[in-house]
């Protein structure tokens, strides 16, 4: 993989929708990592410019760089009265804490436009293919056999991420070029293809769900992603069976990176505040800092329906909180965030293979001792 | 660690009480590993017969192995009406089990008695000194400070596990010789200190919750726990930081483990099961092969109190149950079983250490190429 992408860093940089931006695309690629931009269910109208943002900072014109977006589902199971119920709470949870800190937002339930998801979705592609990107990545499935052998057809190097081995065997037989192996470590969306709500089989740890699906797959190289903060966890990954590591949390307090401001302090500074898997986000489960909502919709998230990202909107009231509040701070992160680290996004990259190479060769000597 | 206890391989046997004999313990030390036994919260009186049962099978009487102890707490909290109501519930869904598939077996509400436990607890370290054995481990906490001197000021070598960052700190506060990290994959009891029902915040993947340890407690040594199945995850463990591994789940399989039968089968045979964190084995968190009971009491265990190992006593069920149905194997095992082989116990150390070499050596070269 590393070699057919000219790649000379096993460092993928993961698509965290929301704290990206070009630069540090582009500052990943430039150390000889694998920049990816989380376009996650952006307008295809907005992405050739971002593309050619990215391609402007390359240093050198035919470095590898990668978009990632989100498979819509084929259909959306209707909502039971407990879940509607449940919806309903969830709402007023968030009108009442934007009263009660007097924030001028509006937390409206969005309206899930399924045809429209999946309309862009296939639009975003287009756009991908037409501006010859290298890599593109799919989340929450893959899209059907025929749209995906086009775009491997034209070159592309397609990349799925799977949460257990049944979806692992899925991309297999797909004929994917690589897989994000997401542990439960992993910050961010559950890459996981699911319909229904519970996502505990789907919480394996990183190194382990590596090394069950390197026994099970063996042509297709393997990215692990979950909680890799440093040199010595690259090397961990690679030692489990991967071929290269996909990093995110690590990228969030780098210069480049675009993550808020009081997430960005939070990552640094509280280190004792911990992470949570919540539906409580954005309606599909998430890791991320524990915040006042997390814990006090912990039990009612449980009951909401799996639903597309959006359909409990909370943003807004978590933009305009989060001047107020450090209680209400929406910062997906994985576990390992206390050993987030501020540097340029370059140097980070080759710190990791620095840190890594330096271990191994540690481990060796105690080997040969 | 290794050079004090006079081990020549990395590989700690995990105490699993319940499916560890004497024979493992010896093999795994022959082996130049470190044999544990898991003695939980066994009679005092039984430990001398089984640590001379271990001491008859050493190759060499200086070889080192363990006896690990639960450590009871100081008091216990009354239960709410709801947790009642929720005890009441388990025990009627297991005796309604039992008379559908017409076992002839007694589910009793066990009554624990704590004062019983505190005094066998520290009977059970005063035969261990008594005996001499070289390692005492602790689960669930640590005793008072000075049973713990006395125990240190013996030439006992002493280890306790940890699930995060403050129960290192007491642990290294403690002035404890090891620490065993037990990540999220780990199989069996949840390790963790904590008094109330939510044990989520401790659920940190392995290699991760160790690189993020091996960060704030340098002075002590980390032995990683969870989902260690094959060479190249004990080589990951010591890149993230471990100075050795503590495997369970892999040695369920081996010869001289008292794994049940039919959990065995299971091990070997089902890998699609998956594993549970639960409370409905036994009334604290612990994983395990998903069973019909773990999913049918899936949202009731959540309304459990935290009680002491056997409140929700439902062995009798399950040892009566295996015989008759898959259904209901009670299995204790970590995220990675899927791996489990079937050798000697002393062949899967050597293994273990062969992989791990290999897997060094491998990624020195990539290193160097």
């Amino acid at each position: 993989m590393l070699s057919r992408l000219g790649m000379s860093n096993p460092v993928v940089l993961a698509p965290m929708a929301g704290c990206c931006t070009p630069a540090l695309v582009a500052a990943v690629s430039n150390a000889g990592g694998l920049g990816m931009y989380g376009a996650a269910s952006l307008p295809a109208s907005q992405l050739p410019s971002i593309v050619q943002d990215i391609r402007a900072q390359l240093q050198q014109p035919d470095l590898p760089f990668g978009i990632n977006l989100f498979v819509p589902p084929a259909e959306l199971p209707p909502h039971t009265e407990a879940q509607q119920a449940a919806l309903r709470q969830v709402h007023a949870y968030y009108a009442d804490a934007a009263a009660r800190l007097q924030l001028d937002c509006e937390v409206a339930a969005p309206t899930p436009d399924l045809a429209a998801l999946q309309a862009n979705f296939t639009a975003q592609v287009q756009v991908l293919l037409d501006e010859a990107v290298p890599v593109i990545a799919f989340y929450f499935g893959l899209p059907e056999q025929q749209l995906l052998s086009r775009i491997q057809a034209a070159g592309t190097f397609t990349m799925g991420t799977v949460t257990c081995l049944q979806e692992a065997q899925k991309l297999q037989a797909a004929g994917i070029d690589a897989m994000v192996v997401q542990g439960s470590e992993a910050g961010g969306h559950r890459g996981t293809w699911y319909k229904t709500g519970d996502y505990t089989p789907h919480m394996t740890g990183t190194t382990t769900l590596v090394a069950l699906l390197a026994q099970q797959v063996r042509d297709v190289p393997l990215l692990a992603a979950g909680g890799i903060m440093n040199g010595g966890q690259v090397a961990a990954a690679l030692a489990a069976g991967a071929a290269a590591v996909q990093v995110g949390t690590a990228f969030l307090t780098t210069a480049e990176a675009g993550t808020p401001q009081p997430g960005r302090q939070l990552l640094l500074q509280d280190h004792t505040r911990g992470t949570t898997v919540t539906q409580a986000f954005t309606g599909r489960p998430a890791r991320g800092l524990t915040n006042q909502a997390t814990r006090d919709l912990q039990q009612l998230q449980q009951q909401l329906p799996l639903s597309l990202i959006g359909l409990v909107n909370a943003r807004p009231f978590y933009n305009a909180a989060a001047s107020v509040s450090s209680d209400y701070v929406l910062q997906l992160c994985g576990q390992g965030y206390p050993l987030c680290r501020e540097c340029s996004a370059g140097e980070l990259v080759r710190q990791l293979l620095q840190e890594a190479e330096a271990e191994v060769q540690e481990l060796g000597k105690e080997d040969a001792a």
